[in-house]
């Protein structure tokens, strides 16, 4: 029974059916219109507003697509594109405020990551609730979100390198940032989207498409989510952060604390903390001047291959010695990525399935990525090592950096 | 001297200028990126997240298009130009959080329109220094930007049925909403863009773009502005400034304080109040239920005419009585616009002249709107009158208001 | 079963089933592609150089979503979508070079229509074998391509102000004139149809869009289709067809001979006749004239109510005698069309239905085109008489034509 | 002075000066319009039905822009603007029906390319007498059309890797195609463009848009262009008209008889010539087939490396032989392009020179491909062996191919 049509500029409409909606409706979902997609990307692109909300309705929206071609070809049935749809519509549920950048405070400091409070969230709050009193499985929910063995492709169709989540945030992120790398012919994949050996396939008349889309994944990530102003403004906010934590306890894990934790309203807290001591001062200058936009001016920065990735701490160190600068006032970001995106369990993806249909036979054919120009060319890991500092003390960290990483930039 | 490109997705590229940048990058200006440009139609079109920030670049962009197609004719100079994208850039720069809603109450309890800050705020805050330094006269910029009878066609350029404000957030609204309503072929109204007797004018051929325009803003109000759940959310939000005003004093108008507001800022605000008295309780539960989505229920709609329209107190309080339900709990709206654009000084726009050229020779007509048949029709204002109540007071409300508003929805 | 998917720039993909495919496949439909959807238009517009061909396949994959769409209603079944599919792929099976220009000559001389010679094809060529062998009924799709009153809504699919006819046409001129009038929001009339009483009727969520296309139809039809330098070329045309006929035999009826007749043929067919009469003569310099785009110049215009409308060959001695000009340079040309598309029996629409649903309930109103303000607008047919005459002649004729006409242009 | 613009899809308006009108509108132009600019594409992407025409004032638009980008930097002043605009809409005149298939006819018989019939055409048709009386250069027109070693940039912005030609034809034939392969970012390579050595170079930040356009230009090859069944009906019509040369004189390069060849006309003639002997019987058979879409069928494919590429008439003879087919009834092509573009004198392109603005200093460096892994990875030829036969000869054919090429297909 359809319930609603939203209006959405990346997919037209997107309907949304009973039980969705109870959850779309609940208070921890509805949180999610309040954290941006971008964390600080809209300093650097205005537009970039959009949210955690929009494109989880979009990742639903893909998802159940996918699954209904899989389905058209007898690899689903209609009870599993529902379970489908709902574990696409959650798989970000458990972000918490400016996305990326809280989680990595969470890593260092509890070893959980956004999937983990996804699975306590739909498992232990009022989410769950409404998953069983509709009838559904939540464990199965959970399982499908964030990856079990034997659920391969249809994890893969949540996230991986033929995933709705990719579909949906490379045209969503371009859409809303105006930087147009994002030409994802994603009705066409889907549409070509097949199953073999329990893996996500494609027929080979899709390739075009497929090698397009991982190259927009490859310049959204070297023109927007690792631009160097967009980092600047991320390094600060995560700093912010750090620092403002063990006054505020952003990370306690108390889901009912969690669920509060917008955007907007970590940057309000740490701009109404008292200055009673230098972490809290600091904190709040950096929350000042990141809602000011007088961010960080990045002094070096080097592309580099993974085994030159030094530790951040002993260089931020040398540096701030070698320029004299006190160490709080000097940043060292390493940007890291697979340049293609990884499987639903974390792994390199190094091969794709085509299937080639001839006269009326299907043939499936495993190539690897290496055997695909385009796609082999962007094999190797962006890494991008970067040195940030105030625009006092610009002059001074410069040179430093240089010295001590080699001016080759 | 350029300063830097911002990448827009309306626009691809918005050009800034030295002091133009300045501006912007000024804490006042900044906050801009806080309000959003429909208040509260994110919750009925999720991705209408963007803000008065972006839109204000925009309409510095599109002025400056128009100005430009102008110089090119003869009717204006670079230093006009200049002055004309900094005051289009500025020409929102009084909107408190939420836009139009806290102008409202702005104009209920202080008599002040956005347009009344912004002058204050030009004239009196850093934004003026920074004109002033960088060699701009200050008030005219205000002239420009607000109104004045000597400038006629350049305030035409700013608001107006021409203005670069329309094009800007009909196009805007219509990419972020996703209503798709908005089908405006801005470059070739702009490149038709002439001057007659001081006022602007258009060339003929580019009159079916301009009937198309018309219709668009004509559907964006019925479509999204005064959406009727687009409606709720305003409604309750802007019961709930009220409320809280007295306490938090929102609309004191000291300056400092007042660039503090923006929306989330408010939503926050409200959220924390202590509830020792009744009014302050209500509006912690109005803003409450505004973040989760727990909107009013629209229990009566109909369009009138203008004469139709009562005020709303006694009938609010006449459908309270009624239906045996407290007033606070009953709520009237009555959106009301011009269905064509109002001219700057806020008259209503009765005509255009139209060029026709015609072997070499140029002709001007006024052509009165009645006389183009598409614009004619939808010159009468458009009058919604709407009763709003909770969820659990829908059906008593409903009853009262079709009573006494007779029955013929 | 599919057969193929045909990439097209509108739909993306046109999926494409056996018996179609074998019907594109057949010369007959094959000839499609070397007829121009816009006659002359080209000329003004040069990028129109679309076919009957893709309109066709167009019209094929819309009417077949509206199929779809009124399946999952439950007013058709799978086997009357496939019927309407097919009526609708050969909507315009009948129409000859230059389409409506061949098809004035033949009303003229032989009293028919291409909708007659539509009939003629399907029910007595290699078309009507391929329908019957593949099990179906050719008289069937007859009635639904071409109108018959037990099928009125599905004629409606097909044609009139709702059909897939239109929503193709003025979607695939304007992206392929450029034209950018033609904002067509088909997928949301597609998903919003619905029906009452046996006829066609809208959920009252697509008004808007309903609005918008009616209001692309009339500029389509003022800035493309009755252009006055697009008439122009198709009154030479349609002229150099009608001298040349008697020698050629164009109207001949003969259906073999009929299918030879494409655009580029007719004119090299005239080209290369010999000059042994004044008509021969006239048609080739006409034919010349159209392909190296010499074209007559409009010296008259204006926009008429029906009555105004005097016959055309009286008032072309008129002015031939007036300015002393050979009648047969000059050409007097009134294009005329419905404001408002034509219901399929060719009479006018006067109203739509709507259905509201709210709160479960499905209410149907007829509402009179008279009380939706844009549409009424556009009520009135739209009359243009405009004269024409070589460049040499131009002054001449254009003032015998303003003292006979009245100046008032 | 303006003296018209014309409505493009592509590129919105393109506007025409007095001297550029006068050649659009002569006939040796005109016929621009009969050519297409895909040859045999539409026969499987029907709406591929644009010609040269509207690809020429394209090229002219763009090179315009691109000319008048580099006049904003000082390296063109505004005469040189202009003589660019008319070599860009000159570079194509001297094509022949089928564009590049002709071609290939007539470099076999008379070891010319279409570019030396444009300098032909231009120099001694009233093309050059146009230019002439106008006050343009003809012979200057010439060198910067086709290539001339002290005009380089010039000429690389007319074609070459980052030509007004390419960003024309890749966004033109995505558009009409329906391909979408064909995202090219032109107008922000435009604003990127310097000189650097007398040669084009590039803004690095702009390089993510080059690899863009580059990658787009591989798989428009790959998915248009190359594609198995364009090339058929290509490869039927290659032959068509080597067939009918010898009695027809197609080739016979008498510039009148030549300025009357268009697609149609060449189709046409071959059609209604008398059958007297085998080679004409085989060309009309191929024309009429061409015509109704009976292509050849792929049986064998391969992508080579150069070095593989055997000479085509003894592979034919050995496959004709094995397979005991007429020889007439095997095709053998190989469809060969540089997979990156070359530059105008034909050479390999192997580097781009990159502008890095830092703090006001302008850096270049000359990057080469292959330390740009993306357009490194298309660095190698693409070249494509395919053997064609018809439908009734297709296994016997297939089996033969294969077993003298080796199945691995």
């Amino acid at each position: 029974m359809t319930v609603l049509d939203i209006i959405d500029p990346i997919h037209d409409f997107i309907r949304v059916y009973e039980t969705e909606l109870k959850i779309i409706d609940s208070p921890i979902f509805q949180r999610l219109r309040r954290i941006r997609q971008l964390s600080g990307a809209h300093l650097t692109y205005p537009s970039a507003q959009h949210s955690r909300f929009e494109h989880s309705l979009g990742v639903m929206h893909v998802a159940g697509q996918a699954a209904s071609a899989l389905k058209e070809n007898g690899f689903l049935d209609s009870d599993q594109v529902a379970d489908i749809r709902l574990a696409a519509l959650l798989h970000d549920i458990g972000h918490g405020p400016f996305s990326h950048l809280f989680e990595e405070v969470l890593q260092e400091k509890k070893k959980i990551s956004h999937e983990d409070l996804g699975r306590r969230l739909i498992l232990d709050s009022e989410i769950g609730d409404i998953l069983s009193k509709s009838g559904f499985n939540k464990k199965l929910i959970v399982k499908l979100a964030f990856g079990d063995p034997r659920y391969r492709f249809v994890n893969e169709i949540i996230s991986g390198s033929l995933s709705a989540d990719m579909m949906d945030y490379l045209q969503r992120d371009g859409y809303f940032t105006g930087a147009e790398h994002a030409k994802i012919d994603h009705k066409r994949i889907i549409q070509s989207l097949d199953v073999y050996k329990s893996r996500l396939a494609l027929d080979r008349s899709a390739l075009y498409s497929f090698e397009s889309m991982i190259l927009s994944r490859y310049q959204m990530f070297k023109a927007v989510y690792f631009h160097k102003t967009v980092r600047s403004a991320e390094v600060m906010m995560l700093e912010a952060i750090r620092l403002a934590d063990k006054s505020v306890g952003f990370t306690s894990l108390d889901l009912d604390e969690y669920v509060k934790l917008t955007d907007e309203f970590v940057v309000s807290k740490i701009l109404s903390l008292p200055e009673n001591n230098e972490n809290l001062r600091r904190a709040k200058k950096l929350a000042q001047d990141y809602q000011n936009r007088r961010l960080f001016k990045c002094v070096f920065e080097r592309i580099m291959t993974q085994k030159d990735l030094k530790s951040k701490e002993p260089l931020r160190d040398k540096i701030a010695n070698k320029s004299k600068i006190n160490k709080n006032d000097v940043f060292v970001d390493t940007s890291t990525t697979s340049s293609l995106p990884l499987t639903p369990s974390k792994e390199k993806t190094k091969s794709i399935t085509l299937i080639a249909k001839d006269s009326g036979k299907s043939i499936a054919k495993e190539i690897p990525f290496s055997k695909i120009p385009v796609v082999a060319s962007m094999a190797e890991s962006m890494n991008i090592l970067r040195v940030y500092t105030t625009a006092q003390y610009r002059k001074k960290v410069e040179i430093a950096a240089n010295s001590i990483l080699g001016g080759q930039k």
